[in-house]
């Protein structure tokens, strides 16, 4: 993979690089919202682009168009890889330094493209139903050290199924929407026999780093994803934060799994990765050494990606926060499509627009953790976010800011940022 | 409440007497998917008699006119409960058999009336998020002893909290639709300590008898619902048949909660019975003696319906099985309010067209349990579903029917049926 570059202004080292070419949904002033790429800090509309007459020439463009008007990219996802990669690639020759198809046609780039600074984001995709997973082993196994002790960390069930639930999809909010710190039932006293709630702001507010991924490709109910088929469903990846409310969780989860304590609120960057754009960075999961189910079984043994993720907390309303923890999405015990293919087995069908997350990704070092749950000990440590903040869960005011990029052989492909801040609770 | 009776051919001891009238979609031969209101064995095409000029008379009907035309009754629920209250009354009156309105009109009953028999019913809702709570006390009891024993049946938190987790709602089908039997990975030896999964046909197939409730109003993230406020935000009431495969269940449940063993298909009657057709039927949920929080607490005390459930199960593609369960859904130990504060007292946003299901009501006695997992003692024993025929678990080909309805002064309300016949499991 040779490193190009754009005549658009676009650092090769900078997450919005001409490989990336990332899908969107933008807005300017009264506009209505409609599809986007990125590059840079401009954005392709690809509406305008698509219905420009000089937009025949490029045949994915232009077989697309009708999709590019929609006020999300779900249409635009169900034409299918194969469409995905053509416009992308269509998009990757006329920005590249060589073409003067756009670049010497001043009507079209006052119509086509558009200042970052001048759009505002939309959720990219109408989600229908959100599925999280709980694939970052050492998450999964922290907390159940933290829950159960080292002996019995992990549920007998957790390295043969890759464990998911439900999850709540109304509350899905693009980066930069402020979080509401939620309120709900608690312990008055978690450690106390006598087990008697009280109606409380959240005390332990939490974020969660995950990688999220939308589906573009429907399925039938009672069919069922071959793992090996199941990248063709894949549309691309986001960044997901899954703010979590422990004290809420704690006390409601058993035995239907987690509901008040995640459903508040789950915040998504806004710009969709394909997976053609990440495919350059493909490495293998954690090693599962349990004999898994046929299903599951991928050919692919580069079946997740190197992504660096980093966590950053701003305070006060500054943006000098220093990045608390650093991880890989190599962390993961299971691939996505192997959770599809789970999915599917009992035959629950997918539509395009459905999200599913991975679950928060942890290393096993204190700063490449996930959550605050993990860094501070279940609440029982300080951790230091900054010189002279320490932190045990977040409080009012707190912005939590996740990265995400690849980086190899001087082409950064990257994932922008996922950013929410946390408004204080409503009073009872 | 004085029986009334129709011009239209309608039992008053039926279902869909002049005092239900519940609404749902339909379509016609080629025809798009309408809304229309079922009296007896027809339909009234609410869509035909909106955009009638005759209907300037119908103040109500006319002003909701743009919403019968959608193919599902989204638009319509968020017109809000009076104007659902007004169509209603405008559709008692003209349908009363001392209103000559329509009776005599021809040319518009020739329009507007449709027969059921001529109908394909279709999703009454396009459903964003579907919750499934846990409020049935009898069954949540019976299935804690199942599994725990009599002394730690239920959880701490069961009478605190109106317990609910997120389900699936790709896969929410209209009554009629087939069920194929899932698939998954169950435990080979399901007592034994080793616990060694294989993938394979659901063997203990069940289902659950529910009372589902849509959402006619949206909240903003963050605000929550008052208890007492609470019906403002119910458009009406569905049977829900939450199919469950209780192996695979079994095997992934802990510690997230249902998954693969609830998503593959829940079944939901086709007429949306309003909660001003039930209104008459109030009636007092089971006692709660723990002190709840007050979010919880209730001025009204009548805050459930008694609505008489029935579950029948047919085999051989035969239609003569005998009523094998009967319950009410007085059964509960949470009203619907009660759900819907609890759900947004975090500040999750509801929107119209999200689904909550009640949780498997059941009674006390061995013929009023909602699902076969009750009934035979978590499938260690027959139950006779017929003459000579018994079930630990449902068998391909059966078909499991709920019906329901509320009586009282001669006047009854009832849901038609919600039914799903078991296919095959794929080959694997």
């Amino acid at each position: 993979m040779a490193a190009t570059t754009s005549w658009l202004p676009a650092d090769a080292k900078g997450d919005f690089s001409i490989h990336n070419l990332p899908f969107g949904i933008f807005s300017t002033g009264t506009d209505a919202p409609r599809a986007g790429v990125r590059i840079g800090d401009s954005i392709i509309d690809l509406k305008a682009l698509s219905e420009d007459a000089a937009a025949a020439e490029l045949k994915f463009i232009k077989g697309a168009a009708r999709t590019f008007a929609e006020p999300t990219l779900n249409a635009f996802a169900e034409t299918g890889r194969a469409t995905h990669r053509g416009v992308r690639a269509e998009l990757q020759s006329i920005l590249s330094e060589t073409s003067s198809f756009l670049k010497d046609n001043e009507a079209l780039k006052q119509k086509a493209i558009v200042p970052v600074s001048a759009a505002k984001m939309h959720l990219p995709m109408q989600i229908g139903d959100y599925t999280d997973f709980y694939a970052g082993y050492h998450h999964a196994f922290k907390v159940g050290v933290l829950f159960r002790g080292p002996d019995n960390a992990l549920q007998p069930n957790y390295t043969h199924i890759p464990v998911g639930y439900h999850g709540r999809s109304s509350s899905i909010v693009i980066s930069g929407t402020p979080i509401r710190r939620p309120r709900g039932q608690i312990l008055a006293n978690p450690t106390a026999p006598t087990k008697e709630p009280i109606t409380s702001a959240c005390k332990r507010l939490d974020y969660e780093l995950e990688l999220g991924c939308f589906i573009c490709k429907p399925t039938n109910m009672g069919d069922s994803v071959d793992v090996n088929e199941a990248s063709e469903y894949i549309f691309g990846y986001v960044l997901l934060n899954d703010w979590s409310a422990r004290d809420i969780q704690a006390w409601e989860y058993i035995p239907l799994g987690p509901f008040n304590g995640k459903n508040f609120g789950s915040s998504i960057s806004p710009w969709v990765v394909t997976s053609d754009a990440l495919e350059p960075f493909r490495a293998e999961a954690l090693e599962n050494k349990t004999a898994i189910q046929p299903y599951l079984q991928e050919t692919q043994k580069k079946n997740v990606y190197d992504i660096q993720l980093q966590i950053t907390i701003n305070t006060d309303g500054k943006t000098d926060g220093n990045v608390i923890a650093e991880t890989t999405s190599k962390n993961l015990l299971w691939s996505f499509p192997q959770m599809i293919a789970h999915h599917t087995i009992g035959g629950c069908n997918l539509r395009a627009g459905d999200f599913l997350g991975s679950g928060t990704i942890s290393g096993t070092e204190l700063r490449q953790r996930g959550s605050l749950l993990e860094m501070t000990e279940g609440g029982k440590q300080d951790f230091e976010i900054g010189p002279g903040k320490v932190r045990r869960f977040l409080e009012d005011g707190d912005s939590v800011v996740m990265h995400g990029y690849c980086e190899k052989d001087g082409v950064r492909v990257g994932f922008g940022e996922c950013e929410g801040t946390i408004l204080p609770a409503k009073a009872l």
